[in-house]
């Protein structure tokens, strides 16, 4: 078995903010008042997906780049969606070629943004996993560099710097949930937080492989259903994710599909923001009650996603 | 003639800020970063349509109402829209009868909204000024508290509010950008700035009554046709802020409709952001050139108002 990976240090989530601090934006947060979506807790958003790209990943993505020596092929990603556009933007601004491999089940959208972006993209007959080795295969044969959605350090530490922010702008904060697909969202931010405020991952109950890791002691795979798939529908937690959260994140809330639904037309109707599922899930633990806060809590929820069709998030 | 109005002061402002402060938002200000919307200003967007009801109309209605005496019979307001829809929900939340007359012309969506408040709406044949002509008669015959969209002291004092969450977040501005119709908000928050900060009005070139009663010295009657007359198109500015406009705005600027529809799809496309025309009207006049910054200028721009079609603004 391979050693266990590190949990990102503070430093590295520090260095790694200085380091994009020029490409990506600090996304602001807002609470949206007493009595909204119906919770009575405290409550803050982080409107994460205002960031370039309509998600976290440029985060982790940029980090990595400018970290690494990146070879004249340029760089090779797979990804059903956020990823690859978030790399294929990067890439654009930093000069880089990049081959994106997408499976052929992710939404039209998501693969219009991506080449929009310049980026080759190859579609791949199948799942994620398919993509994911056609990917593999051309980096070998190119020797370009290859990006993992989630599993790479610098990629955990760049997702971490929400963290930063976060201390910056609710110092008050007890808590804050975060959806988990391949856990490098929630790792990053526990890194940071270092259970200084309280961070609960949010799963759907049909895509839990934080949650499934956790109880079997070391990741593991499960099977994937979910509308938040195409986001948050990793089959196994990063190595580096869950060695993080079984030491920092409090707990796994597991929400259904439906109140995720739920929570995308809230926030369009509140709001008027389109969120993607896997954008809208940490919000539906706390109008679904998979994460209860006590009486005065300080509840921070991430919207990290807006990658969706809006026919969906508008209802 | 009638008596000049009086511009409102910055303690009026102060005291409405404080009075509405439980219930409107702080709404948020983003840097986009360097390159973005094309524009090479130093830019910062103040998202005015994340507040309540998708526009910044709450804050005057709410001034309006906490500073009256509210009789049994309610409310009664004209609207095409979001001064309409912001009445129905601040009656709602502090428990009065909202009676709101709305053109036959006004969009479905806002028409929909409104009644989704609680309020009582009567759909009038014909344009705004029918509307209007219809909620006096009904004012007259009922007592209820006639409400103004634009032209009352409280309502321009309550939309002021903005200025004092800019002079906090966006300290170093230079310039502010703001969309006219009746002029309630670009009144109230050169009232508040009093040249510290350059206030320069937005206006489409189909829908410009401030620019007109500017340079025929007083509030004179124009033509609307615009794909933002639901939102600016009054036919007459208002008085408060005609006055307060001669003194305190810089200048008008005006935008074809296009470069409306081209900032739009340019904030749907960088931010994920649904604006409606005349919330993307500030944006479009710098966009297009029609407000062109110095070097260095640091810019803020007023996103006020996100209740148009979708449709239209994702594109």
């Amino acid at each position: 078995m391979d050693a266990r990976p590190e949990v990102p240090t503070r430093d590295a989530i520090d260095s790694a903010h200085a380091r994009i601090a020029p490409h990506v934006r600090t996304t602001p947060v807002l609470r949206p008042g007493a009595g909204a979506f119906g919770v009575e807790a405290d409550l803050t958003l982080k409107l994460e997906l205002l960031q370039h790209t309509g998600s976290f990943k440029p985060r982790g993505a940029f980090n990595k780049l400018l970290t690494s020596s990146v070879p004249e092929a340029g760089v090779v990603a797979a990804s059903g969606g956020n990823f690859g556009l978030a790399v294929a933007y990067a890439c654009r601004r930093l000069g880089y070629q990049a081959e994106i491999f997408v499976p052929s089940t992710s939404p039209l959208t998501k693969i219009d943004r991506v080449r929009a972006e310049g980026a080759t993209v190859h579609v791949i007959e199948g799942l994620y996993d398919d993509a994911s080795e056609a990917a593999r295969a051309r980096q070998s044969e190119t020797g370009a560099l290859g990006m993992h959605p989630f599993d790479q350090p610098e990629v955990v530490a760049g997702q971490g710097t929400i963290g930063i922010e976060l201390s910056r702008q609710v110092p008050e904060a007890d808590t804050v949930l975060v959806s988990c697909g391949g856990g490098g969202l929630v790792g990053g931010i526990a890194a940071w937080f270092r259970k200084d405020v309280r961070v609960v991952a949010v799963e759907p109950e049909g895509s839990r492989c934080l949650d499934a890791a956790l109880a079997a002691g070391e990741p593991t795979d499960v099977t994937v259903d979910s509308i938040a798939a195409d986001s948050l529908g990793a089959r196994r937690v990063g190595s580096i994710a869950f060695e993080t959260a079984r030491t920092y994140v409090e707990r796994v809330a597991l929400v259904p599909d439906a109140a995720i639904g739920t929570a995308q037309r809230a926030l369009w109707r509140e709001l008027r923001l389109v969120a993607e599922p896997g954008g809208a899930a940490a919000l539906a633990a706390l109008m679904h009650g998979a994460y209860a806060p006590a009486r005065d809590e300080r509840v921070v929820v991430l919207v990290c996603g807006a990658n969706g069709d809006p026919a969906d998030a508008i209802g």
